[in-house]
């Protein structure tokens, strides 16, 4: 971890980090927002619940809502809004992977069939836009502009970054800078809106508010990278994900932009042929890993992580030690070790 | 037009309805709705201007921002704020072509090559993403929670009608109040929630907001009956549409509602063939048309129409006379005579 060495990590030999404690302290919120989910997808169409239920199911981490819960702890707060205001960023983290599917046509999401495969690209596309539409539902109910301004803006620029992603995909040459942009927009800026609603709920300073937002940002700019390091190298089963899926799709992550750079003719060759011209051969999948590992593109890619895992860690220097802060700190950690 | 006859019809021999007198109306205040759709389409991914310029610039007759438009003129307003309302209706309405089309798999929208043709499914709903988050952007700055909830909970009754059509798509049993639940929340919610705003940012009473709510479901309702009545009788080139559209997808609009009801066992077993089996040979759209003149269901679900028409004039019955409660009126006629 070079000179981020968190408390925990010193103290104990062996320990690996792990959401388990962030998990523990919103355990009785999430429980809540659990339950507002279900009852918000209520719809005279019952193919709603069914598929949006089979997508907030298979479960994840719900990480995003996690956020707000954790950051309004941080700040204090001590009312009842964040739950619905959790379940909004749920809602719109979970429309916006209905959509990714239709996109992506990735057949497998957390280790389950992906919604669109069940139930047909019409299906995924029109649940999703009804969780958004819920999503601003509730935010309006919540009744602060302020709110609906941070996760309008959000939602416009994930999908922007989701149409940035689309023209990088097969282009080899993308630089490194604009992948950044890419995973900016598509996804640390939900995970940002989310850790700063919990300030701006608690009616905290605009100084807290912002630490909060570069939390949230950074770590989700670490957890994005060390995820598409993952898909090329983590163990199918324990993912829950095809490993490949990427490369699969000719998506243009990290790990290939370090690789491309670091490469020689020959090798360009093959990340053209089977990046951009997608003309990919069995043992193709096997040999980009090797080349990635030859140039050392994931470890350096999770080495880019833990930097962007620095920041988020400092910006929570402004607020006192305690048992919140320490699990936040702690999910940087785990969002980067994951890999190992 | 039975006992609804319009005091232009009496007047003018072998006049036709048309959307003149609104458009002159309402015609500064859509030049600048039409400005503020191209700045607001501005992004840095080069694609969002070009895709979504593409379904504005193909024009539609933009009904549902000259009903903001109109209602606010009606109402007597004379601020600004229905300028960036009305464009959010027009937001909210391309999104939902631009998902629609990923639904239907429909070739031609008003008359060119849909957007899902030309850039792809995936290009489709992620800028449809892109606008909808616009329209709430734009909401927000305006900073009117009941034009938020209004909007809101009209994007989710929209995206339930999506889905209910979706489930009868195919089952020649729908009932007549199963369609229109379908066409009034997928169609006619947008109409209300766009006329309902001219009342809202004129801050009039409860009765006037009403009223145009009255107005715009009414008149969707009676739009969208013609549209699925012209599906099988109009002229492609002046629909700029393909006819037969409904009858390829299998979509049980009412004309088919009627003609099932109004068929012998010979003829059901045409419909279960061509819409639930959806095998379809050379002459089955010809066999439909003729089936559904033999039965007079375009006739019916014209006059259908005609009683829906018939409330929406009455509901504006509240407001004084003159020339934007003339061309509104206008407007309801020619959603129903363009049939002929």
């Amino acid at each position: 971890m070079g000179i981020v060495v968190s408390l925990e990590e010193s103290r104990k030999e062996g320990w690996k980090p792990s959401l388990d404690a962030l998990d523990a302290i919103v355990a009785d919120d999430i429980n809540r927002v659990n339950r507002l989910i279900v009852e918000k997808m209520e719809s005279r169409a019952p193919l709603i619940p069914q598929l949006a239920g089979h997508i907030v199911a298979a479960g994840g981490k719900r990480l995003r809502p996690m956020l707000t819960l954790a950051a309004s702890r941080l700040c204090g707060y001590e009312g009842d809004r964040h739950i619905a205001l959790a379940t909004c960023v749920e809602f719109i983290h979970t429309a916006t992977l209905l959509h990714d599917d239709v996109v992506d046509e990735s057949m497998l999401r957390r280790g389950q069939e992906s919604a669109n495969a069940l139930w047909g690209n019409e299906a995924s596309v029109l649940v999703g836009d009804f969780l958004f539409s819920r999503a601003f539902q509730l935010m309006v109910s919540d009744g602060s502009l302020k709110v609906l301004k941070i996760l309008s803006d959000a939602s416009a620029i994930i999908a922007e970054g989701e149409v940035l992603q689309l023209l990088t995909t097969n282009d080899t040459e993308t630089s490194e800078e604009a992948y950044l942009e890419v995973i900016r927009s598509k996804t640390a800026t939900l995970f940002a809106a989310a850790a700063k609603i919990g300030a701006v709920v608690a009616e905290r300073p605009k100084a807290e508010e912002e630490a909060l937002e570069s939390y949230g940002m950074n770590l989700g700019i670490a957890f994005q990278l060390v995820d598409d390091a993952l898909d090329y190298s983590a163990d199918q089963a324990a993912l829950g994900k095809t490993v490949g899926d990427d490369f699969r799709e000719g998506k243009i992550s990290l790990p290939v932009v370090l690789a491309w750079r670091r490469g020689d003719d020959n090798e360009r060759d093959f990340w053209r042929r089977t990046l951009e011209r997608q003309e990919q051969q069995e043992g193709d999948l096997e040999r980009a890993i090797s080349l990635m590992e030859k140039h050392g593109a994931l470890r350096d890619t999770i080495e880019r992580a833990r930097h962007y895992g620095s920041i988020a860690r400092d910006a929570l220097g402004i607020f006192s030690d305690g048992e919140t802060k320490s699990a936040m700190n702690e999910a940087i950690d785990f969002s980067i070790e994951r890999a190992f």
